[in-house]
């Protein structure tokens, strides 16, 4: 046993967390306090970077028409994820699609926009085979934020259903740039038992065995 | 106060391990238990994934051949690195950056790869405009694991310092499906206080005000 290993309480608080941390779509309008989404920022920038490069930026939404803006950019794109679902495999997926609730944008507390930053190809630490290695930090970040927040019992979605181009010239992001997340936060009627998309049929979930292979690629 | 807020033991279990996790490159020998490598793959399964895809593959390197040719795969880039850094920035920081120890793999208890799956051209659900969400998520189950290390006392280093298309050679890794990275896992003798390139003066961190802004794009 470790000398590091931390208390069984604590531990059992971390793997708690890590199973009943949700991608939340369903939100109440309740505040969430400053001094809380502060910890979440700051458990995010506790995130390891590759070459330490933090290239993880926030824009906190407040303004109200930025942020029917965006959630109007969201309708379009899911629109165009609908149709483009129909085409790859049939219309009642298409149907099914448009009957789940991709985001919680006009009814979450806290909008907040996560984007890699610019000037990221000064970065050769880590990155010269791997340039994708600042998504990676960036995503590690809000895996962070996800489960502070679980913990202070606020719930977070990731949407990723949005044109990129479009959301950085309504945001003034930069060239280089790049928003990745639009990020959903705050308090909860409930939190889903399983994922969303389990529980509303749409897909089943792998078991780890068909995930983990020795040596060589799973068969 | 959310109804669904953990007590304040749990919740200060999470924050510390989120702000001691480190990325470490310095390993014991000392085998770790395969009940808790389960644990913490199973902690990796438990991250969210964009549309439910679970593009996360585990491949565990057991072959002591295996492993030495990936050190030395990742020798290669790291002086291809320390090149591509002379160039870029100076012969001084070409040499400083020779001296870090960028990776703990011959060292290290357990070695894994981590793989973004092939066949990821099927996922259109959220990805339709930002394919890389598939990056995310492998990197949302790789912070979860890494959390989940550090409560059990054991230190993870995530090292991107490798050419994928060699790494996929070796380990059969098939067309479509890519390695993001070659996971160190192990006990520690101790663990950094700092992230170790602040540590050893290669970098300093930026401070959280200076990443997060409203509204627009920080100036």
């Amino acid at each position: 046993m470790s000398n590091f290993r931390y208390s069984d309480a604590e531990i059992d608080a971390v793997y708690k967390v890590i199973a009943q941390r949700r991608d939340m779509r369903h939100f109440l309008t309740t505040p969430v306090e400053p001094a809380i989404l502060a910890k979440l920022l700051a458990a995010a920038n506790h995130a390891p970077s590759v070459g330490l490069m933090q290239p993880c930026r926030f824009i906190r939404i407040t303004d109200l028409s930025l942020r029917k803006t965006i959630y109007e950019q969201v309708q379009e794109e899911r629109l165009n994820t609908a149709n483009a679902l129909g085409h790859s495999e049939s219309d009642e997926r298409e149907s099914e699609f448009m009957r789940l609730k991709v985001e919680g944008i006009m009814q979450c507390a806290e909008l907040l926009v996560a984007a890699l930053c610019d000037h990221r190809e000064a970065h050769i630490f880590g990155r010269r085979t791997l340039p994708e290695m600042d998504l990676a930090s960036v995503s590690c970040a809000i895996q962070n934020m996800w489960l502070a927040a679980r913990a202070e019992g606020l719930g977070m979605g990731w949407v990723s259903m949005f044109e990129p181009t479009k959301l950085s010239t309504l945001l003034q992001i930069p060239q280089g740039a790049k928003p990745i997340a639009i990020l959903c936060l705050g308090h909860v009627e409930k939190f889903y038992e399983l994922p969303m998309l389990v529980e509303t049929g749409w897909t089943t979930q792998t078991p780890l065995s068909e995930l983990v292979s020795e040596n060589t690629w799973i068969k």
